[in-house]
C-alpha cells in the first residue's frame, strides 16, 4: 500500500524494528542481553523485534522499557505480523546454507518423521528454536535445535 | 544427459535408490534399523541411500550386504553425488514447513550466529543432523538438531 | 527419480490412481457412491484415490474391494504421499477461480481469523472440506465448506 | 503510474484503506462491528475497505459516516477496483495454508463440481464467503463457507 | 500422472485429438467443413476436437461418424477437459499477437466494460467466438468477434 | 530512468494520463463522450489517453481542448509510446478472463486463420477494436470485435 | 500432445528436420549448397528445414529431391509451423551475443526507426535476413543484414 | 544503491540521459543531426547518450557543447556503463519484433556462422550497427546491418 | 525495510559506499592505490568498500582516514554485511562473461576438484582472489586467480 | 527435437559423453591421465568430453584411440556444440560456491578490469582455465586460474 498523502502515517512493525536497531547500536547491548532482560529466548526476541512474530503485551511493554522506545511501539509489537520472507533463495551465504540444508535433507526429514510419527508434519506454528556454541578443538560449531508439535492428517 | 542408444546403461544413484526402496518395502525394515546395521545415523543413511551423500566404501559395502544389493551398487554409493534439489519452494506440507522456518528465522539465525562468532557462516559441509521424538502430554514433538562448523570470512 | 532398468518397478500412487480411474470409467460408479461404500466423504475419498492423502488401512482395503483392485494397491493407498501440486497458478477455469478467491480474500481471511482467535492460523492438516449443491431459482449454487483447527503461535 | 508532478494527486483506494485502518486503530472498533453498522458481512466489508471490492454508494456513505472519513472517500469506495493480488504464493503462514488447501484439493473440487453439475465452474464473481468459530473441546476450529453460482460452458 | 505399467492405458483427449488430426490429414477435409457437418461453429469445433471443450454427446457421436473414429472416442470427447494452456506468453507470432492485443488493450476493455455495465466482468464461460475474412483492397483483414455474458459482482 | 536531480522534469505520458483522469473525475464526462468529441472510437481514445497509443497531432489538440489540459500535453500525446504491459498474467478478474480466452483459443485462432489465409498472422499494428452491449433476456452480453490486416510470411 | 498409443504416428516437422540433418551429415553438403540447389537463401533454407518456416510446395519438392527424403516430407515442410523458441535467454555463447545486442540496442532501434518512419514497427513477418563474411586484416567480421517492411499503427 | 542522505548526490548516466532528452525536446534536433555534429553514427550516439556505451572523452566534450550540457556531464559520458537491459522479453511491439527475430533465427545464425568461420562467435563488443530506409513501392522497408569480429574458441 | 519516519536514519553500508565513490571521483585515486594505502588487496578492498565484505576495525579506520570519511563510517565498514547479489544472470557484458564461464565449466570444476581432493567443495568463505594484466603480443590478457580451502563432507 | 521414428538416430555429443564415462569407469583412468594422453589440459579435456567444447580433429582422434570409442565419435567430438547450461543457479554445493563467488565479486571484477584496461571485457571465448592443489598446513587449498583476452568496446 502506497503512503497516502491524505492521512497521517501510522507507526508499523518496520518503524519499530528501525527504532530497536538504532537504540541497540547506540547502547551496544546484544540480542542475548535484550532477550535476557525481557525473559525470553534470543531467537524469539530477535524475530519479534524484527517484526516476524507478535509479542504478548507484557513482553512488548518490557521491551519498550528496556530499549527506551515510545509507548505506541508496544502496541505495534503486539499486533499479528504479516510474515513476508524472500521467495527466491536468498544470496547471503550465512542464510543460504540453511536453505541448502533444507533442500538436501528435506525428503530425509519427511521420511524419518513419517516413519516415526505416522502421516503428518512438524508444526512451524507450535514451534521453538535455539542456537548454541559447541566448543571443539577442530573449530567451534554452531548448534541449532528446533522442536515443533507433530500434527497428524485428518481423515473424514 | 539423455539415455544413449550407442552404449550400455551404467548403474547410477537413482538406480541404487530404487533398489534400496524396493528391498526395504519387501523386507519391512525401517530406516532406523538400516542405519543401525551399518553403524551410522538415520539422517545420513537415508540421505546417502537416496543419492544425496557419498558413502565411505566400507559403509557402502555394509549397506549392499544388509539390503541384498548387487556388488556394483557399492561402487555407485561411494561416488560423489551431484546434489540437485527443488529450486522452487516444495509443496509437500511436511517439507514446506521447514522452508517456512528458514524463511521466517533466516535473518535471525544470521544475526545471532554473527553476534556470537563474528563475521562468517555455519558450514553445511562439515555438518550433521538428527531427529528425535520428544514426548509431551499436549502432543509429542519433533526435535531436529543440527551442528555445523563455524567458518570465518577471510580478509586478504 | 528415473525408472531404473536394474530393478523391477514398484506399484506407486500414480499407478493406483490410474487403476481407480479405469475401474470407475468401466463401472460408471460416481465419486459420491465410492465414498459412500467406504464410509468416508467424497472430498477425502477423491483426494486419497488420486494420491493426495493417505488412507487408513481399513479404508484402503475397502476401496480395493469396491473397485476390484489388486491387494498390493491397499498397501500403496496407505502410504504417506508426497503432495506435489501446481506451483504456478493453474489455468483450468474451474480450478483457477479458487485461486482467484484465495488471492482476493487471503488478507481478509487472515484479518478476520486473527481478530477472532488471536495470532495464529487455520490448520490445513487437521482439516476437512465438503461440497454441496444449493438450489436457487436464479441458478443453483456450489457451496464449499472447510473447517480447520486454530493453531496459535508459540512464544518462547 | 508514477505520481505526476504536473497535477494534484487524486484520492484512491489505497488512500481510503489507510484512512480506514487509521480510524480503526484509534477507535478500537472491530471488523465485525464495522460490518454490522453498515449492514453487510465482515468478509465483504473488510475486502471492500481494503479496496478489493466496490461498495454500492449507500454502503460507501454509511462507512464514511461510521468511520469519520471525508466525503470524497465514499466516491472512491464506490469505484470498480483493479484487483491486484500476490502472483507468487504468499509466505504469510495464515494465508499460505489456504493456497495449500486449494493446491491439494483443486482437482478434487473440479471433479466433484463437474460430477454434480456438468461441465462448468463455480463463479468467483456471483460469490459470497463467511467465517465462523466452531467450538471444539480438542481446540476450536475455523469454519470457512463460500457459495458461488454454477456457470455451465456454452457450446455454439 | 505417469503411464502406469500395472493397468491398460485409457483413451484420453490427447489420443482423440491425434486421431482427428490424422483423419483430417488423410481426408483433406477442412475445419470449416468438419464444423459444418456436425452443425457447430468452426471455433468451437476445433477447440473441442483439440480437447479444450467438452462436446455434448450427440455432437461427439456426429464427429466420430464424420471422421471415422472408434466409438470410445465419443465418450472421451464428451468428458470435461482440464484446460491447460501456456502459462508463459507463447512465442508463435500468430498466437503472440493476440497476447499483445490483450496486454495493450486489457485496461481499456476493463474501463469501457465497467463504464457501460457497472462493476463486473465479461464471462469466459458463457462465451462464444467467430472468425471471418473481411475483403479489403489494401489487404484482406481478419475479423475476430467474441461475446460473453456480463456478470456483476455480488455484495453481501 | 530515475528522476534526475540535475534537470527539470519533463511532462510525459503518465503525467498526461493523470491529468485526463483527474479532469474526467471532476467533469463526470464518460469515455464514450470524450471519444465522440474528438471524433474517434472509445477503445482507441481510452488507450491513447492512457499512453498506449500515439495521437495524430490534430486529435491531441482536440483532446487538450475538450479536457482543458495544458498545451504541452498535446505534444506528449503525439509522441510514440513505449508500450509496457503486465508480463505476468494479470490478476484483475475482468482483464484475466481475456487472457483465459486467448490461452484457451490461441491455437484455434492460429489454425483457422492459417487455414483461411495461408501461412501468416493477423496484424496487431494495422488493427482496430470495438466493444458493444448486446441486449439479451438471459442477461446482456459484452461483444468485442477486432480486425487486423492479414500479413503473409516472406520467403527469400 | 503425448504420443497416442491408439493411432499411427504422423510425420511432423521434427521428423523432417532429423532426416535433413542425417542426410546432410552423410553427404557432407553445406547449408549454402542446399540453399543454392533449391534457389533460396541460406538463412531461410536452414530455418525452414529446421521447422521454423513453411516452404512453398515447389521448394519443398526441390528439397526432398536434393536431400533424398520420402515424398511425405514435402507435405510436412509446406505446413505452417508453430514457432516455439527459447523463452529464457539462451546460454549458447554464439546465440546469446545476439540477445545481448538486442537487449543493449533495442531502445535505440526503436528511437531511430520511429524518428525516421513515424509511430510503428519493422515487420518480423514481411522480413528477410542474410549473413556474410567481411574480410578484415584485424580479423574477419560477420555481417548480418535484415530488412522488414515498416508497419504504421492504425488510429480509428 | 539507495540515495544516501549522508553525502551529496553525484551526477550519473541517468542524469545525463535526462539532460540530453530535455535539450533535444527543446531544440527539436534529431538523433541523426546530433550524431552528425559529433562525427559518429546515429546508433552509437543514441546508445551512448542513453548511457549504454562509454564515449571517448573528445566525443563527450563535443556532445556537451552541441547540447549545452554542464561540463561534468562529459566526465560521466566517458565512464564505463553498467549495461542493464530488460531480462524479460520486452512488451513494446517495436522492440519485441527484434526478440522474435533473434528467437526464431538464433539457431540459424549459429549454424551458418559456424559453417563459414568454424567454432566460435560473432563479437558483441568489437561490433557496430546501422539503420537505413529502403524505399519500396509495396511499402518502405527498415534495413538493419550489424558487423562483429569473429572470435574462435581457444583449445588448451 | 522502509525508511521509518519515526526515527533518525542510521548510516549503513550503502551510505558508506556512496561516500567512498564520491571521494574517489573527486580525488582521482584508483582502487589499486586505495588498497595499497590500507595494506590489503584491490579485490578485497573494492568489495569491502562496496559493502560486500566486513573490514577488520583497523582496516576500516585506515580507509576512513585515507578517504576522508566521517568516523561513524569505520563502525559501519566493520559490520557483517548481508550479501545480496543479482539472482538473475546479470546483463552487463563484463560481468555476464564470468557467469558464462561458471555455467560452461561448473561441472568440470566439480569433477576435477572431487577427483583430486575427494567428496567436498572449495570454500567461498575461506577464500581469496586477485586480478592481473598478462602482456601478450596478440592482445593483453586478464588473469583471475582464486584460492579457497577444500572442505570435505562429513559422514555421521 | 524429439527422437524421430522415421529416421535412424544419429550419434550426438550426449552419446559420446556417455561412452567416455562408461569407458572411464571400466578402466579406472583419471581425467588428468586422459588429458595427459591427448596432450591437452584436464579442464579443457573434461569439458570437451562432456560436450561443452569442440575438439580439433586430431585431438578427437587421439581421444577415440585412448578410450576405445567407435570412429564416428571423433566426428561428433569435433562438431561445434550448443552450450546449454543451467539457467537457474545450480544447487550442487560444489558448483554453487562458484556462482556465489561470481555473484559477490562480479562488480569488483568489472571495476578492476575496467580501471586497468579501459572500457571492455575479459573474453570467455579466447579463454583458458586450470585447477591446482595448494598444500597448506591449515588445510589444502583449491586454486583456480583463468585468463581471457581483453576486448575493448568499439565506437563508430
Amino acid at each position: 500500500m502506497k503512503q497516502s498523502s491524505f492521512v497521517e502515517p501510522m507507526m508499523d512493525k518496520d518503524d519499530v524494528a528501525a527504532m530497536v536497531l538504532s537504540a541497540k547500536r547506540q547502547s551496544g547491548i546484544t540480542w542475548e542481553e535484550i532477550a535476557d532482560k525481557i525473559g525470553m529466548s534470543p531467537v524469539w526476541t530477535h524475530s519479534a523485534c524484527m517484526g516476524m512474530n507478535a509479542m504478548p503485551r507484557d513482553k512488548a511493554d518490557a521491551l519498550v522499557s528496556v530499549m527506551g522506545l515510545p509507548q505506541e511501539a508496544a502496541f505495534v509489537l503486539a499486533e499479528s505480523p504479516t510474515k513476508v520472507w524472500e521467495q527466491a533463495v536468498p544470496t547471503d551465504p550465512c542464510i543460504y546454507r540453511f536453505y541448502e540444508i533444507v533442500g538436501v535433507y528435506g525428503p530425509t526429514l519427511k521420511a524419518l518423521i513419517q516413519e516415526e510419527f505416522g502421516d503428518g508434519i512438524m508444526s512451524a506454528i507450535d514451534f521453538d528454536m535455539s542456537i548454541k556454541r559447541i566448543e571443539n578443538p577442530k573449530g567451534d560449531r554452531v548448534e541449532v535445535t528446533m522442536t515443533g508439535k507433530f500434527l497428524g492428517y485428518n481423515s473424514w
